[in-house]
């Protein structure tokens, strides 16, 4: 879960990569994913926007990059699925709040999801994002029956609580300390995730 | 869950009233809470900006009530309520699909949730209105320890899933009948806002 931070401008190079990365996470952030630009996010960088191209093949697949190196989700689910597996939903609750309760992340994360929300092809690389690196890896590795609708309908639990505590700001979520909203969302998570519920109606 | 639809142009009453509603929602959905201005929408309602002014106090207001009209919380809570209290959490997930899944209100709700999330006064009042007028209400009905909590994270999930369903479009949960998402997150409403699980940790 720690970002690569390296500032270098040697034309090439992981300090390039992440320089470029570094500066579209700032361009997408204050402008939106629409109105931010791959001549924007080079100037930025300061890099030639060649070198972006030379990087990434388009504005997408550098958002993308950009929420991966954000939420690291190799990390995310290394850490979910280190432990009792009794207990996978509360650590999947417990490492979303630790991600985003971090303060240098939370205003990047929130901008970003905000700024995918408004935009057709955001919202695309978003949602691919989503179901390929984090839920749907998650629902997968727990070998459950229809895992990308577990999946996703775990993500929709965090991702609505994401929206409401730190976008929305809905007092009851922002007031309440993490180890609340891990006792309460735990048993969520774990039956969306793991248990096979007899089914009702 | 029928909005007044009425579209006289007669200087007051509820004609004018539902008229000015109908051309927020237009506008609010068209251009986004911070860019929608009461001048727009008195025209567009072939009304001056000062009988605007005469029914709602300002912006916020007049977007509170658009929201009201369109998602008619009370004949929610009351459909919600009405029934076997142990199937209480089936039928807001029921309920919410319901008012969601209709077309003519899809686009409206998506576009109403997305506006109010990209600027701060847009979400204080969805803030609010979620809070006053939905969550909050059912939860306190309910007589559940800690209202305010058990009704942000339902509504958490439930707003997750409008968000991922209406907004992302994640497949998983695009295609996926009405009735297969009331089965499996019955239960999880029914949890956070009914049931008094034992605490575990």
């Amino acid at each position: 879960m720690t970002a690569p931070r390296g500032r270098g401008r040697r034309p090439g190079g992981v300090d390039t990569r992440a320089a470029i990365i570094s500066a579209a996470r700032g361009q997408f952030a204050a402008k939106g994913y629409d109105k931010a630009s791959i001549r924007g996010i080079a100037r930025e960088a300061g890099v030639d926007p060649a070198l972006v191209h030379h990087y990434f093949a388009g504005k997408a697949q550098l958002f993308a990059e950009t929420m991966e190196v954000s939420l690291d989700p190799v990390a995310i689910v290394g850490r979910v699925f280190a432990g009792d597996p009794a207990r996978l939903g509360w650590r999947v609750v417990e490492t979303f709040l630790l991600v985003w309760d971090a303060p240098e992340r939370r205003q990047t994360l929130a901008a970003l999801l905000r700024s995918s929300m408004t935009s057709d092809e955001g919202a695309r690389v978003l949602r691919e994002f989503l179901s390929r690196e984090v839920f749907g890896r998650i629902a997968a590795a727990t070998g459950v029956p229809d895992p990308e609708l577990r999946g996703s309908l775990a993500g929709a639990q965090m991702l609505g609580l994401a929206v409401m505590r730190y976008i929305l700001k809905v007092p009851a979520l922002v007031d309440v300390p993490p180890e609340v909203i891990v006792e309460r969302l735990g048993p969520v998570l774990q039956a969306h995730l793991v248990d096979t519920p007899a089914t009702e109606g």
